[in-house]
C-alpha cells in the first residue's frame, strides 16, 4: 500500500515517478488562465486565517458543504470563521475520491508544511497551524506566487476595464511574475441581459467612441483591444451557453442591435444571429493580432434561484448545459477558416461526453500557422479531477498530438491553487508512464522528458508568443 | 489468477476485501425500490422450479435469449421449462462481461449452495439441484428475504391500489421485514394514453372524489396520498421520457385537462406542459409530506411492436432515450426551489452520459434539511453492472461526497435479486479500497468503515426516515 | 517494464498471451467493410515507396500532420516523397497514445521486419529499408493480403459500378482470396446534392431502367442489386447523417422526388422524409435476399471549406456529428421489425458517446434469424484505437452477448491496414484475459477458445454466410 499522498502521490510507476520528478516538478508554471484579482496582486495581499483564505470566495467547496446538509451560515453567512473551517473540515471526510480532497491536502502540504490529514478532531491543529504560518512575511499573495514559481498569470478582464492595477504590477520591479490581462468581451455580446445598455455605455466611455450601431460596437472593441494589448495581452476568452452557428447579414444583425438599443427585448432567434455574429467579428479581430481565442461552453448558471437571489453569481449553482450540437461550432470554425481568419483556438466544453467530439473537431482546423494551433483545453472546472483529467488527456492522444498540447491552467481565484498544476502534472506522467512500462511507448528517456517539459511548461510558452517569456535550452 | 467468483470476487486489493467482509457484507439490506409483488410475498409464494423463478418474468434474460438467436418459444412460448432452463444455460456462456453472469452465479452460489459454472453442459445438474432446494421450506418468497437480511422492501404501487396485501403482511407478526408501498402516480401523469379516462375513473372511485378538472385530479391524489402515507409510505417514484419544463398557467393546464376529459388528444406541447404541471404538484405535495422523489428517465419502452403486440409491456425491448436537456430538468428543480418547496429528490438517468451532467446538477440545490438531500441515483437498469456502478461511483465521487450516498436498491421482480446489493457492496469497497491502497484517501480504518456502512445501508435509513428503523451504534 | 511493442504487446496478462497466441494469432481475416481498390488488386498494384503506400491517400495521417504545424506541401503538396516521409516520422514522435503511433509500427514490424522506433533521427533507415523491401516480388497488393492471412474481402461500391474488376479478380485463379463488392447506395438517397440529377442518369443507364419516379429509383436499385448478387455481394453499406425516422406516404415521396427531378430545392424536411423512405426500401430489399444491413452515421464531413475547395473529399477534415436521436434509429428498426422485414443490421456511430443507447436498441429488435441478428459495430474509424476498442468491447459486454460479435473491419484504403486486426485481438484478448484472471469468469480453457476465435473470426463468417467459407472444425 502506497502511504497517503506522498512523494509518489498518483505517480503509479517507476516511470512516471521518474518522469514527474526529473523532469515535470522542475518546470516553472504559465497560469494562461485564472479569475485571481490582480489588485490582490498589486496590493500584495494578506490574509487573516485559513477560512478567509479557503472558503471567503471558493464556490467550490460552498456546494460540497451544502451536500453535507450543512446550514448556510456556516457557508456564506455570519458564523465565525473557525466554526466555518470545522463544518469545513467535517465535509471534507465525506469526499472520498473528491479533487477536493487532494487539493487541499496538497495545499496543506506545499503551502502550510501540514502532512497529516484534515477533518473534524484535526480541524483546530490545522487551524492553528495554518493560521501562524499565514503571519509570515512570505505568505501574502505575492509571495505565494513567487514559491509556486510562477512565471506569467494571465486575469480575466472586461474591456471597459482600465487595468491599473496590471499597470501597478507591471511597474514594480520587485515583482518578476509577469501579470498580464487577457480579454473577456461577454458582457458586450450578452444584448440578452437586461443591464445591456449600461454596460455599453461604460464601454463607449472606456473606448472613447459612440456606440450607436453593431459597427460602432465592433470599433469600440478594436480600440480596447489596442489597448489590452499594449498591456500586454494576447489571449481572449469567451463564456458561452454553447458554441453556436446562426449566421446572418449585416443588415440584419444591425437591425436586432438597433432594436435592442432602443431597449426592447430581442428573441432567441435574433439572440443567436447577433451572437454568431459578435463571435465571427471576434475571431477575426484575434485572428489579425495573432491572439488566442478561448471558448468555454457548456454551463447553465445560476441554477437555484433562491441561492442567487442571495448570492449572486458564482455561489456554487451552475451545472453541465448538455445541449452543445458539435454541427454548429464546426460551421463556426469553418466561417472562419474559409477566409483564413481562424485564429489561435482553444477549446473546453464543461461536458465531459464532448472529448471525443472535440477531438476530432480540432483535427479539422489545424495548419501550418502554429502546431497544435486549434487545442482541446484542459479538462476544465467540474471536470478538474483525476479521472476528468486522465480521459481529457487519452481522448486528446487518442485522436489528435498530445505532444503538442499546451496544457494546464488553474482557472482559479486562489493564490494556493497551483497545486493544480502540481496534480496535473502527476497524472500526466502517471498515464505516459504507465504507456511506457505497458510497451505501449518506446523508454526513449529524451523522447519522454521533451514531451514532460513540453506539455508542462514550453509548449504554452511557444503558442502564446509570451514578449520575454523563454523555454531555456533544452 | 483468482479463482471464479470466490469469496473476493471482485476484491483487488487486500483493503478492498477488509472493508467488504469485515463491513459491508454484515450490513443488513434496506430495499428501497422494487418491483415485487407484495401479494406474493403475503402468500408466501414458492416456486416450483428454477424456470419459474429466473425465466417466467425476467425480462434481462429474455432479451439475451434472444439475442443469442434461440426462438421465443423457448424464452416466453409454450416450451417445457427444462427446455427454457437449457436455453438459457446455453445462452448464459457467450455472456462473458455481463451482469447476468455474474448474477446468475451468485444466486446459484448464495441461494442453492452451488459453486460450479453453469452453462450447457451441467444445465442438467443445475436444474436438479435447484430444483431439490426450491423444495425446502425456507426456499419461499419469505425465506428468501429473511436469508437475505432485508429489514425493509418498497414495492412499487399505483394510487388507485388498496395496497390490501401490504396490510396482510403488516398484520402478520411472523414476518419482521417491513413492506411498504411507494408512490407511483405515472397513470395519473400519462394523458396522452389512450386509457387515461378509465384510469380516471378507478381513481376516483378509489379516492372517493370527483375528478372533473386538474384540481380535482390534485385533490384525488391527496386523498391517496394520505391513505399511502397511512400505510407507511414515505417515497415517490416517476418514470419520465425525460426530466421536462414547460411552464404554463392554471388556465391552461385546466383547459388542457378539460380538453382530454372531453376525449380529445392532446397535442405534444400540451402533453409537455400538463406534465411539467403534474410534476410541479407532486414535487410540492411530497415537500409536504416530507417524501423522496425518484425521477427515473432516459427510456423509450415497448420499441418492438412485433413484440410487444405479443408480450405486452416489460418485455425486453426498451432502450435508452438519449434526448434528455439537462437545462429542463434544472429549471423544473429550480421551480421547486425557488419557494422551498423542493423535496428530497434522486436523479436516475438510464443514459450513462448523464453522470456527469447530474452530477453536477445535484450540487446546485442542496440544502441543511437532509445531508445529501438531492441524490443520483445507483446506475439504474441497464447500467447495473461493474462498469455502470464504477462509473457512477466515481463520477458522483469526483463531483460531490460519495460519503453520504444512500447507495444501492434491486430495482428487481425476483426474491433471489438481493445479491445485487452484495454486487454493488462489492464494487464499492474495490474502488474504495483502491483509492487507499493507491494513497488517495487514508487508511484510517474508522473513517473507511463508517463511508462503508454508510453507504451499504445507514445512510438510507437515515435519508428515508422510516419509522422504526435503526442504524445501530457504530 | 514490458519492452516496446514487443511479442506480447498489449497483452497484460498470462491468459491474455495465451488466448491471443493460442487461438486469436492463428485465424484468418475477413475484412467485410474496407474502402480499398479492387482495380489495385486486380492489378496486383506495386508501390515506388514508403510514402505512396503511407502517406498518398491516408487522411488519418494528413490530419496529424497539419496538427504538427507541417505545412500543406508536405502532406497533400509537391514535396518529394522522401521530404514527406520526413515530416510524417517528426509527426509521430508526437502521437504518444495515439493509434497511428501502433499502427505504423505494427506496419513496419509485420511486412519492413523493422523493429525499431520510426522518428525523425530514423526516417532515414526506415525510408531506405521500407523502400529496398518494396522492391521483392511479395510486396504488391496481393502479396500483402496474401501475407495477412486474409480468406475475403469486401469493398465498398456504387450500385452504378459495373464491378468490372471484381470480376476480373473472381476469374483468376492464381489469387485465392475473395474480393467481393458491397452495396453502398449512398448517391441514390442524398437528393439535396448537387449533382443528384446526373447520378440518376448514370445509375439508369446502368439499370437499363428509367428512373422517373421513386417507383423507378427502387426498381432500378433492385436490378443493381441482382446484378451485385451475382457477383457475391451479400452485404450493404449506408453512410448516414444519422438514422432519421420521418415516415410519409408514398404519394409524398413520390412528391418530393418528382420536385426533385424537376430541379427543384428540397426542403429539409422533405430530404428526412424522401431517406426515410429511401431507407425503409432498402431495408426491406435487404431483408428479402438475406443482406446485412451496415449503418454508418454520426458524420460530419468536408468541415474545413478551404482544404475542401483544394483537396475534396476524404482530405482529414470529418468529425464527429453529436446529433443522432435514439429515438428516431428506433422507429427506423421497429418500422421495418413491424412486419418482419428487418435484415441483419450492424449499427456503428462515430460518437463513442452513443455506444450504451446503441447497446440497448440491438437487445429491442433481436430473433431467432440469426444469432446476434442485430449487431453493434466495432469501434469505428476516430474510434478504432485501444480506448475506443476496449469501450466499445466492454459495453457491447456489458449490455449484451459479446460472445456473438462478429468483429474487426479494417475500413481501410491501404493493403497494410491488416493489422489493425491484430491490433483488435490483442485488445480482445487482453480484456478477457484480464476478466478472468480476475474471478469474471471460468478458466475454462474451451469457452475461451470457442469466444476468441469466434469473435475473431468464425462469427462474422457463420453471420454474413459467404459462399464456400469454412470455419473449419473446432
Amino acid at each position: 500500500m502506497k502511504a497517503f499522498m506522498d512523494t509518489d502521490f498518483l505517480l503509479e510507476t517507476e516511470t512516471a515517478q521518474r518522469l514527474y520528478h526529473e523532469y515535470a516538478a522542475k518546470m516553472p508554471i504559465l497560469d494562461y488562465h485564472c479569475h485571481i484579482s490582480p489588485m490582490e496582486i498589486a496590493q500584495d495581499k494578506r490574509f487573516e486565517n485559513i477560512t478567509q483564505l479557503w472558503l471567503s470566495g471558493d464556490h467550490y467547496k460552498w456546494r460540497q458543504m451544502r451536500s453535507n446538509g450543512v446550514e448556510e451560515r456556516f457557508i456564506t453567512g455570519d458564523s465565525s470563521d473557525r466554526e466555518k473551517f470545522q463544518k469545513w473540515a467535517e465535509t471534507l471526510e465525506k469526499a472520498i475520491g473528491n479533487p477536493l480532497y487532494h487539493w487541499s491536502h496538497l495545499e496543506l502540504q506545499r503551502y502550510f508544511d501540514y502532512h497529516g490529514v484534515l477533518n473534524g478532531d484535526t480541524a483546530e491543529e490545522v487551524w492553528e497551524l495554518c493560521n501562524e504560518k499565514l503571519k509570515q512575511p512570505d505568505m501574502s499573495a505575492r509571495g505565494l506566487i513567487r514559491k509556486s514559481n510562477v512565471t506569467l498569470i494571465c486575469t480575466t478582464d472586461d474591456p471597459a476595464d482600465d487595468l491599473k492595477w496590471h499597470k501597478v504590477i507591471a511597474q514594480d520591479e520587485s515583482f518578476t511574475t509577469k501579470v498580464l490581462p487577457a480579454w473577456r468581451p461577454d458582457r458586450a455580446m450578452n444584448l440578452e441581459k437586461p443591464d445591456y445598455l449600461e454596460y455599453l455605455a461604460a464601454l463607449s466611455g472606456a473606448a472613447g467612441v459612440k456606440i450607436d450601431s453593431f459597427c460602432g460596437l465592433l470599433e469600440a472593441l478594436e480600440q480596447r483591444m489596442n489597448f489590452f494589448e499594449e498591456n500586454g495581452c494576447c489571449i481572449s476568452d469567451h463564456g458561452l451557453e454553447y458554441v453556436m452557428y446562426h449566421p446572418a447579414t449585416e443588415q440584419e444583425i444591425e437591425d436586432i442591435f438597433a432594436s435592442r438599443l432602443s431597449g426592447k427585448v430581442v428573441s432567441r432567434e435574433e439572440e443567436l444571429k447577433f451572437k454568431t455574429a459578435f463571435m465571427l467579428a471576434m475571431g477575426r479581430a484575434y485572428h489579425k493580432k495573432n491572439w488566442a481565442m478561448q471558448l468555454h461552453y457548456g454551463v447553465k448558471r445560476d441554477n437555484n434561484g433562491a441561492i442567487y437571489a442571495r448570492l449572486g453569481a458564482d455561489a456554487g449553482i451552475d451545472c453541465i448545459n448538455n445541449f452543445a450540437p458539435s454541427a454548429e461550432m464546426t460551421e463556426y470554425l469553418n466561417a472562419l477558416a474559409l477566409t483564413e481568419e481562424l485564429p489561435k483556438t482553444i477549446l473546453y466544453s464543461l461536458n465531459p461526453v464532448d472529448n471525443a467530439a472535440i477531438g476530432t473537431i480540432i483535427g479539422c482546423f489545424q495548419d501550418a500557422s502554429a502546431a497544435g494551433k486549434i487545442q482541446q483545453g484542459s479538462a476544465w472546472w467540474f471536470n478538474d479531477h483525476k479521472k476528468g483529467m486522465t480521459e481529457q488527456l487519452s481522448s486528446l492522444a487518442s485522436l489528435g498530438l498530445l505532444g503538442n498540447f499546451i496544457g494546464m491552467l488553474t482557472d482559479s481565484r486562489s493564490f494556493l491553487s497551483y497545486t493544480r498544476h502540481e496534480y496535473f502534472r502527476r497524472i500526466l506522467c502517471n498515464l505516459i508512464g504507465g504507456w511506457v512500462e505497458n510497451g505501449e511507448y518506446p523508454a526513449d528517456e529524451k523522447a519522454l522528458a521533451g514531451l514532460v517539459k513540453d506539455i508542462s511548461y514550453r509548449n504554452a510558452v511557444r503558442y502564446f508568443g509570451f514578449d520575454g517569456l523563454e523555454i531555456g535550452r533544452d
